[in-house]
């Protein structure tokens, strides 16, 4: 997906959240917003916004030599989410449906997303909302389909906290799981170290992706990392960022999101809130 | 009321939504968003947000030609405001306390702001909460008191369809009233041309401030407004920009508005969706 202009905009209020949670003086905060507005100024129309959001991030980390802003706020989000992974668990187990509930719960923990908002609200009050919310575009069947005929499974994580939902939904799923993480720190976005402290390493092989873009850009991650997606019999894709990065990468790939911004609204086809599991298309752009 | 980092991203978000109202194509949009970076790229940290709105509004015009974008958006708001007028009009004659009501009124007109948001929602909603919603900050009594012991008072518009709350405010003052329009077309303030559609012309004497600010740089008005302004007694001034503009401005100004943004929040020391009637304070920088 390439950027759209209204990414303009939010790209200098990401710039100047993340410049304030790397502790940066009001200076220093101005100077991130120049970087991004010159990163902006000299945009190839075509880049896609995780690719222009690494820029943007690694502005705030030369300025202000901080390297995880988000720390602080992902190790807190992780706590959060396993102090409901006993209930999450629950849910699935006592549901008719263990699989699709635990993929309705994988989607209601990607509103742990510190990029569109400062705060993501009442976790509970999401999960309530998620379990019986329709899915605005439901590629479920399909995805389930193709689990149960694959040798394992390529899960590609995305917010920090997200990940114990994650959990959850790789303890219901019978086949061996690879979970990609980022390789560097960028917004709350899980790194291998927030995986574990999800416990993600109990359930899946962590694999970092050896890119600090908030997505998968599949040519800037490392030779292992991309050989590990192209030979995935599925993929799992967490949230806006991946869906930036592969709603075009092929049809072994389903995206599973809320959506947050009116801009991704418009690209998917979906209204703001809305849940989605997406399989992607094909194409060579990615 | 110098401008703050947080005013960066919104000035893009609303030089993009400002193109769009123009008509104006893609290609002229991210010109004009370029355009914008420039402007803040270059910026004096001293300038006031209506400072530099006028040159993000400028760069609109020269990019798209259009003479004025919220056009259509004014004159619909004017429409909507006026099948208000009776019902405005008899919560004020109904009242114990006619000025005030009238006061309140006004401040819940100042929601018709377009810079702010897309669409500012229901109105018959906002006056009921405005009505009995207490002041975060509340020198109306002053207020009251000045306007008994002055011959006349400069009343400064701001938003097109809130003019209507302002007439519906002026009927209820006894002494004449000069009402101060932008000079040129800027956001959906208020022109001359707005204001008659109102019915200002009815109740007060109608003057241009000469000036394309959408606030009141009285530095950038012209003689004559400038004139009148020093002189009035007191003086009314409505919303947001003009806050901005006149927050230190002296004793006979009184900013009445609601808080719509964070910024202006912070720097008046009042929540979002706080209703305020507030002195100026004194001082050579404006």
């Amino acid at each position: 997906m390439k950027i759209y202009l209204d990414c303009y905009p939010c790209f200098l209020r990401q710039a100047l959240s993340a410049s304030r949670r790397a502790g940066g003086g009001e200076h220093q905060q101005l100077a991130v917003l120049k970087k991004t507005m010159t990163i902006l100024d000299r945009l190839d129309t075509g880049a896609n916004p995780p690719e222009i959001a690494r820029l943007v991030h690694n502005a705030v980390k030369q300025e202000i030599s901080s390297t995880d802003p988000y720390r602080e706020a992902k190790l807190e989000s992780t706590k959060q989410a396993l102090t409901l992974l006993p209930d999450i668990r629950q849910l699935i187990s006592n549901s008719e449906n263990p699989i699709d509930t635990a993929i309705r719960l994988a989607i209601a923990g990607n509103i742990m997303d510190l990029g569109v908002v400062e705060n993501f609200g009442d976790l509970k009050q999401t999960i309530g909302r998620v379990l019986v919310q329709p899915f605005a575009i439901d590629h479920t069947h399909k995805l389930k389909e193709m689990i149960s005929s694959a040798d394992h499974l390529l899960y590609l994580g995305d917010n920090a906290g997200e990940t114990v939902f994650d959990r959850a939904l790789i303890e219901t799923i019978d086949i061996p799981v690879v979970y990609g993480v980022r390789g560097f720190p960028v917004l709350n976005d899980a790194t291998r170290r927030d995986a574990v402290e999800a416990g993600i390493d109990t359930v899946a092989t962590i694999l970092s992706n050896g890119s600090d873009a908030p997505g998968t850009i599949v040519e800037l991650c490392s030779n292992q990392f991309a050989e590990v997606f192209r030979k995935a019999p599925v993929v799992i894709a967490k949230g806006q960022g991946n869906y930036e990065s592969l709603s075009t990468a092929g049809s072994h790939v389903f995206c599973l999101l809320q959506v947050k911004c009116p801009v991704i609204a418009e690209d998917i086809g979906a209204s703001v809130g809305s849940i989605v599991c997406r399989r992607s298309a094909v194409s060579s752009s990615g």
